[in-house]
């Protein structure tokens, strides 16, 4: 006999626990929860994730998860199309949506170049970057990649393909956050911070 | 536009998020995660829920999760049917089972006595311990419940039930956790090990 009294439930739990930051407990404890609820919610629940992997699309333009062909950001007339946000994934895409902050259009990348995990600039969507950057009325690239080596790697490599281009090629602020005291910062980001400091005005 | 650039993306994630200790946050990592796998991995795992979920079997005799009308250990003719666990749930079948200290049969209530979630008496597999203490030949039921008030009210209801009939029941020792130094135990549990003292042997 296994540890688990059923092997429709040691299945259940094994697949769940294969998911990132799920361990057995985990899996057995949500397991166990939709056991005490309706079928119906786990039919949902099972619908929806298959729906997901099975029907998504990317957005041919901006590579960002869609329902549609072309994105909702994308296909957006008052969307200013002069300005173009660089990321590494949708999640990226949504922090900056929620600042209310850039009203240009996004590209994700799909990654950030990391010899370490093996991923090359081949694997990310940075030659239909140089596309859009050479077809579309693009005044500015905003690069807004993780401030990690890969992040700088990546910026660079992209800065190199693109910088011929009559454009301006920006990258995100990196400072002290805002509301934090000093002591809180790291050193790097504080030594960044007094080096690229702005004029007061 | 919601937060989310896809409505396929956006169900997912509010379908993982109704599953408890899971955030919005960790529901999109997970939706996420399942997009960058095949698709084939997505259906494992949803077909895996939807068959626990359907198909799960609870044992006749002693109400464990099971893939048979009796379960494992409730058929295991080499289990000693004298000796009868009350446990809350399967969760701390599996956990006594890991401790290899005990030969006997369990039965899952499914719950503890709580007025304040509105568990009563009636919505646990009490009534069918009472029939099961009446016609098989248990010598001694052990009250394994959690050390909480709801653990004991439940315990004495159980006591009160069954104190009649001609058996033994005992619930499981209470007191300081082996390994741990003393300081670390909580007062209540530690004035319980005193006055619950034994014979130094």
């Amino acid at each position: 006999m296994t540890e688990y009294s059923s092997s429709l439930l040691e299945n259940a739990v094994s697949e769940l626990a294969r998911l990132p930051g799920i361990g057995k407990k985990t899996a057995l404890r949500l397991a166990l929860h939709l056991l005490r609820e309706d079928t119906q919610r786990t039919e949902k629940l099972a619908h929806s994730l298959v729906q997901l992997r099975e029907k998504i699309m990317f957005c041919k333009k901006c590579h960002n998860i869609s329902d549609t062909e072309l994105c909702g950001i994308c296909s957006n007339p008052r969307r200013d199309e002069n300005l173009l946000c660089v990321v590494e994934d949708m999640r990226d895409v949504m922090a900056i949506e929620r600042t209310s902050s850039f009203n240009g259009l996004y590209h994700v990348l799909g990654g950030v170049i990391s010899p370490v995990e093996g991923i090359s600039p081949s694997d990310l969507k940075i030659n239909s970057l140089v596309e859009r950057v050479k077809n579309e009325p693009i005044k500015e690239v905003v690069l807004a990649l993780p401030a990690t080596i890969e992040g700088d790697t990546t910026n660079y490599y992209i800065f190199k393909q693109i910088k011929n281009e009559a454009l301006k090629v920006t990258t995100i602020a990196k400072g002290v956050s805002i509301g934090d005291a000093l002591e809180f910062a790291d050193e790097v980001t504080l030594g960044r911070s007094i080096i690229n400091r702005t004029l007061f005005e």
